[in-house]
């Protein structure tokens, strides 16, 4: 089972006051672009792995989703992701994404947002959700960048002349990475991208998309601090057609 | 037109005392990964795109291509490989991949080492690839790794343990690149990978496979100043099929 850092008291109250918890979708830099990926939601049933809060649930409920599941191992973010909402057509569960069962071609998309890093048998979890898709469903996640996640002492290096940088390496070095953020020990899955496409593709999805996001213009104006991500990518995101 | 380093005095003298240059493919580390992805080559029209001094256009004569055509901007290079070989199946001709023009259908792969990250209008060139490549036929080349060039200052940060970091910075900034290696003023084109995937999705072609190169620990055994090739990919090797 994957560690379920979430429901640590220190981590959750971290994690609660996050600019994409407490805002929502919209509280998150990257989500126009991941929101761009998306198909036309309108009667498509939909499952969100990695579910948190149930934001994204209910705004596929808003965009007419038919139906809408949320997964999460997070008792506390499922309680709170159900007091939001009394739609019937939105289910959330409890389930851990390492073992989980879905019923075959139930789905016309399967979306995650920051999950799969934190998965082991992400073979596993590809294979059951290739299943769950109808035909020419889609994938759609985001995932923390290897590029990110590699360094054994990931942080910017300032330069001389104030330039940041960030530090790759270990990247051949795929498993587990332990960090500190929001709460002690949370362990992550680093992949490389390749090995990352080459699941999916072995699994049976086509690539559609590949994005390694940045902040735009726009977005950096609006907040200067997010300048910083465009010196490396922080987030991968990825469209795979069943 | 891209930037001819090649026939610049310097950088040819020393290009050609590299292991790649001198011991041909068998002095390539990658090689053996990017041979992998090859498919059998007997009776197969093959086209290989930046053929150099033609090392891989003789072995693939060797494993039974029916005919190959060798490309390059080098004039020097299309000389020794013109001179390495009277086999009338291989036609080495000059091109600058910028302007290439290909026969429709005229080829069953196309390959391509360490030329792509040279080409400005990339998406030029895929075009007249797709095009040149019959149905299922595969592009399967290597390009610099993004993680490599992205940098305004690439090279090891040692740090106090001593171990190696690689610096990342610019990531977002797509475009040229100038290092001095072999000779000064050597222009790159920097594309992130989400770009070069997409680029290729958008001409046609489906991703097979996508690898970030390292090597392999008989290769680090045996050859132990390769073990840094593992903290940062040097190279990406990618298999696309029509």
């Amino acid at each position: 089972m994957t560690q379920n850092i979430y429901d640590d008291p220190g981590f959750f109250a971290g994690y609660s006051q996050l600019g994409r918890s407490v805002h929502g979708l919209a509280g998150a830099a990257e989500w126009p672009a991941l929101r761009a990926l998306l198909p036309a939601l309108h009667g498509l049933d939909v499952a969100d792995l990695g579910c948190g809060f149930g934001w994204f649930c209910r705004w596929a409920r808003e965009q007419g989703a038919a139906t809408v599941l949320g997964l999460d191992v997070s008792e506390k973010m499922l309680t709170q992701a159900q007091a939001s909402s009394a739609d019937s057509a939105i289910t959330y569960a409890k389930a851990d994404l390492e073992a989980l069962e879905l019923p075959e071609a139930g789905f016309d998309l399967a979306y995650s947002s920051l999950a799969f890093h934190y998965i082991v048998n992400l073979a596993g979890l590809l294979k059951t959700v290739h299943r769950a898709l109808r035909r020419d469903a889609s994938l759609i996640f985001s995932i923390e960048h290897p590029i990110y996640m590699a360094s054994r002492h990931p942080g910017w290096i300032i330069g001389a002349d104030g330039h940041k940088t960030w530090p790759v390496d270990s990247y051949q070095q795929e498993g587990a990475r332990v960090t500190n953020w929001l709460a002690d020990g949370v362990v992550k899955q680093h992949r490389t991208v390749g090995t990352l496409l080459n699941l999916l593709i072995h699994t049976g999805f086509s690539i559609a998309h590949v994005e390694e996001w940045g902040p735009t213009g726009e977005q950096v104006a609006a907040h200067p601090e997010l300048a910083e991500e465009r010196e490396r990518p922080m987030m991968l995101l990825i469209s795979a057609r069943r």
